[in-house]
C-alpha cells in the first residue's frame, strides 16, 4: 500500500491527499461496462470512455443548445462526474424498466460515499452538480442529458444497431428514450429522429410494434 | 453505411453533419493503448480513458495551479482533445527518446486531418487549443501538462510501478519526465517528488543510477 502524501502538516497537503484518494477511487469507472459497443473493436464501451465521448459531444455541439450563453464549464463538469455513482450502483441498462425503478436511490447512496471522499467544500460542489444533472431542470442539465442520450444512440447507429439489436429494442422504445434530447437541443432532437428513422429503414432497429 | 443527416438544406444541418463525422472519427481514440495500466484490471489504459481521467484531475486539482483565476474551461477543452492526434500518429511512449524526436511533426499532420473534419471556425478553434497545449507557454497549457503527466505517474505509483517496472525506468528518468508538473503546479510537483521517492523506497521504481 503506497503512503499518502505527507508533504506538510498544513491543510493544503491534507486536501491534496483526499483529492488523490478520490481520483484513485474514480479509476474504477474504467471497469464499468455498458450495453453500447464501440465503433472500431465492437467491444462494450466502459463508463470512462463514455464520459470522455459525452464531454467531447458537449464541447463540439454546445452551439446547438436551446439556450444561448450556456455555461459549458458546468455542463462539462456534470459530464465528467455524472457516472461515478455507477462504481457502486453499476450500469443500469436504459431499457431495463425493472432496474430503473430504484436506480436513483442506489445511485444517491453511491454519491454520498464517493463524493464524500473529497474535502467537504468540494464534496458539496460535486454532489450539487450531480443533483443538478439528475433533476434535469436547468438549461445546463437539460443539455447534458441531451448529449448523454445522443452519444450512445449515435454509437448504436454506427454499429449496425449495437445494443438495440442485441436487446430487440424497437422504434417506439428508442424514441421514448431519445425524447429528452429535444429538451436540451431541438437540433439534436431532430437529428436523432432522423437517425432512428434511418436505423429502422436499414433494419438496425425494429419498427414500432403494431398498435 | 448510414446516411448523413439530411435535416434541411441550411448551413446548420451541414455543420451538424460535419460535427457528427468528427465525433465518430474520434471514437477511434478508444483503441489507442498506452503503456500505463489501470489500477483494477491491470490492463493497458487507452487514450479515451486517459483523456477522461486527465480531465477529472483538472477539475479536482485546479485549485493547486500556480496562477489564480485559471480558465478551467479552456484547460478542460485541451484535455478532451489533446490526444486525438494519436488516432493517426499513435501513442509515443514518453521514455522512447528516438520516437519523441519526430513526434510533433507526425502529430501536427494528424491535427490537420482530424480537426479538418470540423466546420472551419471550429476547426481553427480546436487547432488553436492543441497548438496552445503543445507550446506550453500559457498558464492554462502549463497546468494541462501538469495534469497530463501527474495522472499516469499516479497510476504507476498505484500499480506497484506499472510501466516504470515494465520498462526499467529509473528515478532520474521519471524525475525528468515529471519536471514540467511544477511549472503548472508547485503543489503537484512536490507531491510527485514525494511519490517518486516513495516508489523507489518501495522497489517500484529503480533508483537513480550511480554517477
Amino acid at each position: 500500500m503506497a503512503t499518502p502524501f505527507p508533504l506538510a502538516s498544513d491543510s493544503s497537503a491534507q486536501r491534496l491527499a483526499q483529492q488523490i484518494a478520490f481520483i484513485i477511487e474514480c479509476d474504477k469507472l474504467k471497469e464499468i461496462f455498458r450495453q453500447t459497443i464501440n465503433t472500431q473493436s465492437r467491444r462494450p464501451e466502459n463508463d470512462a470512455e463514455h464520459s470522455w465521448a459525452f464531454c467531447l459531444c458537449i464541447m463540439v455541439l454546445a452551439e446547438h443548445a436551446n439556450v444561448p450563453n450556456l455555461d459549458v464549464l458546468r455542463v462539462l463538469k456534470m459530464g465528467l462526474i455524472h457516472d461515478l455513482v455507477e462504481i457502486d450502483a453499476g450500469d443500469t441498462f436504459a431499457y431495463d424498466t425493472a432496474a430503473v425503478v430504484n436506480q436513483h436511490d442506489r445511485e444517491a447512496r453511491a454519491a454520498d460515499r464517493i463524493f464524500g471522499l473529497l474535502p467537504a467544500d468540494q464534496s458539496r460542489e460535486f454532489r450539487a452538480l450531480w443533483d443538478e444533472f439528475e433533476a434535469r431542470s436547468t438549461p445546463e442539465a437539460k443539455f447534458a442529458h441531451a448529449c448523454d442520450r445522443f452519444q450512445p444512440m449515435l454509437l448504436n447507429a454506427r454499429t449496425e444497431g449495437g445494443s438495440w439489436r442485441a436487446h430487440g429494442i424497437n422504434h417506439t422504445q428508442a424514441s421514448r428514450r431519445g425524447a429528452p434530447i429535444a429538451e436540451g437541443s431541438a437540433a439534436l432532437g431532430a437529428a436523432i429522429d432522423q437517425l432512428l428513422r434511418d436505423a429502422v429503414a436499414a433494419g438496425h432497429l425494429a419498427p414500432a410494434p403494431s398498435p
